[in-house]
């Protein structure tokens, strides 16, 4: 931490606050500038985050951190990149994974017709929503255990894994029973006592980025997971909110190098929720994987028409198939394959 | 609904959309313009959320709303304001409420002191948290159940009613038999399962808004508490992301003339979690009473320096005072009284 | 500046980023942390910016500013507030100012109404807008120099000074002959050859915040007619772009005490362009004051629904009347007056 | 334009709102669903801006415009592909170009060095600024004319067409002389008299999309270059503001398949200043080409850490040829060639 004092700050109030810094355990190293007094505090880090609260002292300018909060997800700690086995796939290698399925589970014909579909097309694990998290209470809430009931039937018929959302603490035990990787939806990325259970389970978890979640809280998000002890964590960036209306949300490509950069986590990306229309999945699928995301998640659906859920923003299993198509090439080229 | 059609679609197409609106329940009724055709979709509106999957029919430009989604929240649908009863003070009347405490509890001396010396400055309800979510999982998490007790000390000794947040479906009933105001954070606004569980218990909720929730899924938010059969919903602004960096949130004032236009619903302002820093609560609490705010929530703090969480944004006591008088004189100018 | 080296640095690495930044004329002194080294480099501010430079070396993670960037704009330079006389008003004493007219000039009948009607309210500055930055081609752009005279009559019939746009540098000597205040609209608050040339005038520069200007930015703008010799610079807060639908803008209120902590240049509050809709303007307005606002810009419009631009944001004169009653009490709880 | 009335509006409420309609010009259709009216506005567009002060009408919700306000812009006017010719090289065609350079030219060995390097990597515009929009006055300004002869020279010397800025509308004449396409930067896309200015060139624009304008806005800056009688105009995305702090702006590459479908006009990236660091502007750059960019504008330094401007988002010419050969693999996967 760097603690900057007010300029004018008095050598007491210098003083004062070294033995501050001293008292809660750390060295304080002082830096005088031509205006303004600058401290380090070096020490332990885990604790630092206390030494905020220096910045209620009148003449405390600021208290800036110089290390990045999260450990375990961060690539100073571990630097070879982190696989996430699932049932004989392995996220995070050479290998994509292509994630499709629809937004919500509907109906045991839906799913069923989805999974064959987007298998054949060459997706590697079949997502679908059982417990749906709806921003109004008036809409479509999802089949919950029959959907998660149909999801079973999905795997069966074609062997691909599930991915498949969980909502609350209570509901984990029973959504682990039936998926493969269980999904943190964006709303609930910060809900910490879901992330501290769904830790338990050591199954593999898809965090997604909350819409307003900073890489760093996101990462720390992760820290919750592998704090708890489950390694097996997947990112999901799906989007931020920002000013532009033209798409639902902001999908943010960025994201990816720079979580390459700071964590040996495997990053996925939602391209459909990210961008909310059908039409802007494809560019933005293949946009994921030149900036070197290591799988995508996309929404399949027969009849997006008539979709209970997010029918806009689902492809119809024929666009997916020559989507599929696309990404094959640009993987090669980046020097990855499906 | 509107349902605006791409430029040149041909009648068939036209045909085709009205004929599913109508399939759907509704009555469609096209207005052909010289270069669009837009399409409006008449009938209940309950269910009219499904009509936005027409949006990836090719043909179909975009589904435009007209109706605010929020029935039971709405100012159409109850016009005169609602008043929250909480132990004998009432939140949306005339007088102003102004809740005020630590951030965290952090021992039964701390809670004590802060209680008696906000209520001898005019505060009406106690705020504290056992149960703190925090973005990192190496940070104070709260003294839990250890923490509702000082606070039901600090009631017994004071008569302050308490808020106090609870964080998961699980915990609702052990927080509810202590608090007098349950708080869902704002990173738990759009957490359905919790929204539904807070619901059933009757008690008197402040729901913060999301740090990026718009207005409309906040009040979407207070819908499932309403819905689910209880109308005790305060709101709180707390401050949205934007892109400035001078503060740790951009509290959102105009939220409050929008809310009151919106919905029936009370409506209080926390400018410590919105700006931050303890300098400009005072300005901004000023200035939600002015806007027409129906009260506050400030964080106060005996000493802020060594504060396990958020000390940047505590006020002194004695500051707090200081403040009150100044709020007490702009409530009068503005109508109200504390 | 603190410049933050990669964890591993080694000590060869160390000392070249010290080498390099006495080279540069700064004094470097290391501090040795557990995880990672910082080095402080100290000395004259004015350069520093090149120091960011550093962050192009591969073992450098970050360089970090400990300084504000503006010198002349800062309060730590000069403590006392500033007040720009405005012919015979003084923006940023005790009295508030209020500015008050259409959005454009119209017609002579439009703006000398108006003006009458503003004034006898008590609005001290009557605005109004000849030279229209508009977002469409196709939108009227203003009456230009024929507006200008307009509001030269409308002075004279009123005594009322007149603060208007000027969008270019070729117009400023045309539009300062004939207003009293400058103002640079948001979209050019990063027009750095606008800035240069409103400096030359020396008249009162109205400096509107960009819609997505950080205030740091913000002051640096300031900071450039300042620097170009020109003292008489007042703030204008306008609303920033978020993600919120239910308002034009933003009013980021919080700005006021921000400003006032960092700078000593008068601020004052559009209410009109920041919530885009009249029936918001009054509670902001309040709240801006209340906040500790210098001032307000209002947009005041005859007939609001036959207005050529902003007609939704524009209050009749009478309802603006009523508001500026209300604005003498909140001023007078908060110790200003009219 | 939709207008929508406030639910309980009466029969001659609505009557009122049709006759303004039909004053102005259009004819109005009248929907009555069951909680509101909702009246549409058909008729020639061009002028339909006006209706939005109907908002201002107290029994008026909403003015809502169904139509894109650009015509020119518009892949609804022009269905095929806009391509701009450069000095025998052309953009928007099957081949990529790619624009490369210094942010600032420093010196003439500089620029000279630099041009024959990107050259030889296989760019086919040089990029340099003589003229620079710096946020501080106390920053680096560029060399100005000086800089634009050094350019000249590197022309001639290397064959490359140059872009550059240009930042007043007094010195587009000047810029013109020696530049092949004009840039307008971020800070300047809505400098409406430097737009216009521009367009009276008939030379190539290069226009960069501004820290927060919507693609909409974006477009309607690029209607002002159209309606001027330009027809050549080139986007380029650059970053949006953003709250997420690990890249200085947020590179909004969604923005690619968004211009394509609602223009004709090509569109580049600038993956240098989206993302502001040197490491992410590989995979942003393969993102953008994939997500179907016409082209991309790098900065290239020999020396980055001593640059004057930019340093941390320059890649060294050695790296920029390995990321001018991963480009060329996605372009060709995507069908598309350097």
């Amino acid at each position: 931490m760097i603690i900057v004092l007010r300029s004018g700050a008095t050598d007491a109030e210098v003083e004062a606050v070294c033995r501050r810094i001293e008292a809660m355990g750390y060295r304080a190293h002082t830096i005088r500038g031509e205006v303004r007094t600058v401290i380090g505090a070096v020490g332990d880090d885990r604790g630092k985050e206390r030494l905020r609260s220096l910045e209620s002292i009148e003449y405390v300018e600021a208290v800036t951190p110089i290390l990045q909060p999260f450990k375990l997800a961060s690539r100073e700690v571990k630097r070879e990149a982190t696989t996430v086995p699932v049932k004989g796939i392995t996220i995070g290698g050479e290998r994509l994974v292509v994630m499709a399925g629809p937004c919500s589970v509907e109906s045991r014909e839906q799913v069923l017709e989805v999974a064959m579909r987007v298998k054949a097309a060459g997706a590697t694990v079949l997502r679908g929503g059982a417990f749906k998290p709806r921003t109004s209470p008036y809409a479509f809430q999802g089949l919950e255990e029959e959907g998660l009931k149909y999801l079973d039937e999905a795997r069966r018929e074609t062997g691909l894994p599930i991915v498949t959302e969980v909502m609350e603490p209570d509901k984990v035990d029973v959504v682990a029973e039936h998926a493969d990787v269980l999904q943190i939806g964006a709303r609930n990325v910060q809900n910490f006592s879901l992330l501290r259970r769904v830790a338990e389970t050591r199954k593999p978890v898809l965090l997604k980025r909350g819409m307003s979640t900073t890489i760093q809280e996101w990462l720390l998000s992760a820290e919750y997971v592998l704090a708890g002890g489950n390694p097996h964590v997947i990112l999901c960036e799906r989007g931020i909110r920002t000013f532009e209306p033209t798409t639902r949300f902001t999908l943010d490509l960025n994201a990816i190098p720079v979580v390459k950069k700071l964590s040996h986590l495997p990053i996925v990306v939602d391209p459909s929720h990210g961008t909310g229309h059908w039409e802007y999945v494809e560019a933005m699928a293949l946009a994921a994987i030149a900036a070197g995301a290591d799988g995508l998640i996309i929404e399949v659906h027969p009849k997006p028409e008539d979709a209970l859920s997010d029918g806009p923003q689902s492809l119809k299993p024929d666009r997916f198939a020559k989507v599929m198509e696309r990404i094959a090439r640009v993987a090669e080229a980046v020097g990855r394959r499906l």
